[in-house]
């Protein structure tokens, strides 16, 4: 169906274990998809060689570079010619269908906003992330864009994303829950009572409250919460998960006959972490913009760069920011103007 | 040193395996710590036929019982010789050093405030739960009983968890933490930012935030939160270690040779279940009031009430709510009274 390929920028020098480990993911992203180009963005050494060698690679070359440790805003009015801002520009220009990172989050959110800029009638953009669960993965937002929402923000992350869950994950009907402190409508905070009354008036396929322990079983498709506690959400997810497989490896190494047992088991035991491994989920999109912005994991490694790219060229294909566009449609206040 | 016995008084008739599992754990609490009496609170038949066979139970008649959907205030309101309320009733009076209830929570929080009472100054009780981390547990709070928290209900919570974490725990110097999205003091929603300001000032211990990242690794004794996202993390932890537990369990038993090598595993994968089950760590504290209350998890077995009677009889014994009293000494703020 798609005759022009999709092309991805990709930030070369984002990332701790950049550029080699993004350089092996585009590697293995260009190999699995043969409609895929990637706009390699970073320093003429690095891009270029690159592009030479790969024909489906271009290179375009952004001299400055945006640590991990600096602040984001900052960082992106001061460096125009960093790659983050350069990358964000080609989405802004046209000349990129989606660009990622797995450099500084703080970074890519200001560019996001700042140069690739906000759809009409968005009021926050959101971080969604892709969460592993005992069904079908599903899609959490805000995972830390807004650590303080209203209602309304709420409600139109609700439909962003549920516009991409369509999109990028295929899900016809997505079920679209908020993540509370109990399942009736009364229950939770007083945003969160705000939201349930907003969610259940305004969008499609709304299921009603979830709370914590639903996270994990698959229980909606798209988990809509404020950036606060969906970081912290998150993040627990991660250090959980983390730490008890540790536990289990520990456990199994913990005797001689421990360790032959566990050679019989690895097989079954790898299939599971494979599956609980979020870099096999693609990377976060920041929904609400112009274009598709994808922040990925400082950590993330090949194999993290080659599934945001899959995922991501799965979203573009499926004109991911025309339907975000068009699910705000329906929401969009009265009263509310974008805020600057 | 303590002569006089612990006096615990138990709801027979709260959770969903009463009476028979609160039963069972009060036997072995018994038997295990001579010491403690035991005040069981319901039906005469229940509770008299128990003491009978018990020298240290005593039975309390309590003829009604609050059901674990009703909204707890109204019944609480309602039932007047319900057996939460009249367990409260007993340590307000000073007839049981502390309650145990595995029943209805919204109940035992609404009895808690109404009938047992808050300590002066208390603006907000708070539940407290330890959790299981891969060092020694840490107590985090408040994990539901207040959806909505300023700055200073957050840094009075700090005062409190570090009283019970010296009282129940045994921890000397307790590390105090603000759950937050960043490590910086300026990260973080508006509440966040202005319960970190007021916590580095005026608490003890203080170590400044952790990430939800943070919680399972150990990184501090009691971790400061609202109510709203508390419940999440707890709920969440919950949910996570059940489902990835539950997903080890079906890889090892996923072929003939998986369940052989499973066997083998079975008594240190054991140790580490144990080790992660929260029925080990005793019940939530309501802290803040006159006296230790005390809320089990509904589905409470003979365990979770053998261990709920352990610790609140140590922190009985380490005077916690004398502890807890004194810690609010330091922060009562002028502009503040109690709320209603």
């Amino acid at each position: 169906m798609q005759h022009r390929p999709t092309r991805i920028a990709v930030d070369a020098v984002g990332g701790d274990f950049a550029p080699e480990a993004v350089l092996e993911g585009v590697t293995a992203a260009l190999a699995a998809d043969v409609d895929l180009t990637v706009l390699l963005v970073g320093p003429d050494s690095v891009v270029n060689a690159f592009a030479a060698q790969h024909p489906r690679a271009e290179g375009v070359v952004a001299d400055d570079t945006i640590g991990m440790q600096e602040h984001g805003a900052s960082a992106v009015r001061a460096k125009k010619e960093s790659s983050i801002v350069v990358g964000c520009r080609l989405v802004r220009d046209g000349e990129a269908d989606a660009f990622f990172s797995a450099g500084n989050t703080g970074a890519m959110m200001a560019a996001g906003v700042l140069v690739t800029g906000r759809l009409p009638g968005v009021m926050r953009p959101a971080i969604g992330t892709a969460l592993p669960t005992t069904g079908d993965p599903c899609v959490m937002l805000d995972v830390g864009a807004n650590a303080d929402c209203r209602a309304e923000h709420l409600a139109q992350f609700a439909h962003m994303g549920r516009a991409y869950a369509q999109a990028a994950m295929g899900i016809a009907e997505p079920r679209v829950a908020l993540l509370n402190i109990g399942e009736e409508a009364t229950k939770g905070s007083l945003l969160a009572q705000e939201a349930h009354a907003l969610m259940a008036a305004t969008v499609p396929g709304f299921i009603g409250n979830v709370e914590g322990r639903d996270i994990p079983t698959g229980a909606a498709d798209v988990i809509v919460t404020d950036g606060f506690t969906g970081n912290v959400a998150l993040k627990l997810m991660e250090g959980l998960s983390k730490s008890l497989l540790g536990q289990v490896r520990d456990a199994m190494t913990s005797s001689a006959a421990a360790k032959v047992a566990a050679a019989v088991l690895r097989p079954a035991l790898e299939g599971l972490k494979e599956r609980l491994d979020p870099d096999e989920l693609g990377a976060a999109p920041l929904l609400g913009l112009k274009g598709l912005v994808m922040i990925g994991h400082g950590s993330s490694g090949p194999r993290a760069v080659a599934s945001a790219l899959r995922v991501g060229a799965q979203a573009v294909r499926q004109d991911v920011v025309a339907r975000v566009a068009a699910s705000l449609a329906v929401v969009e206040p009265a009263s509310e103007t974008p805020e600057a």
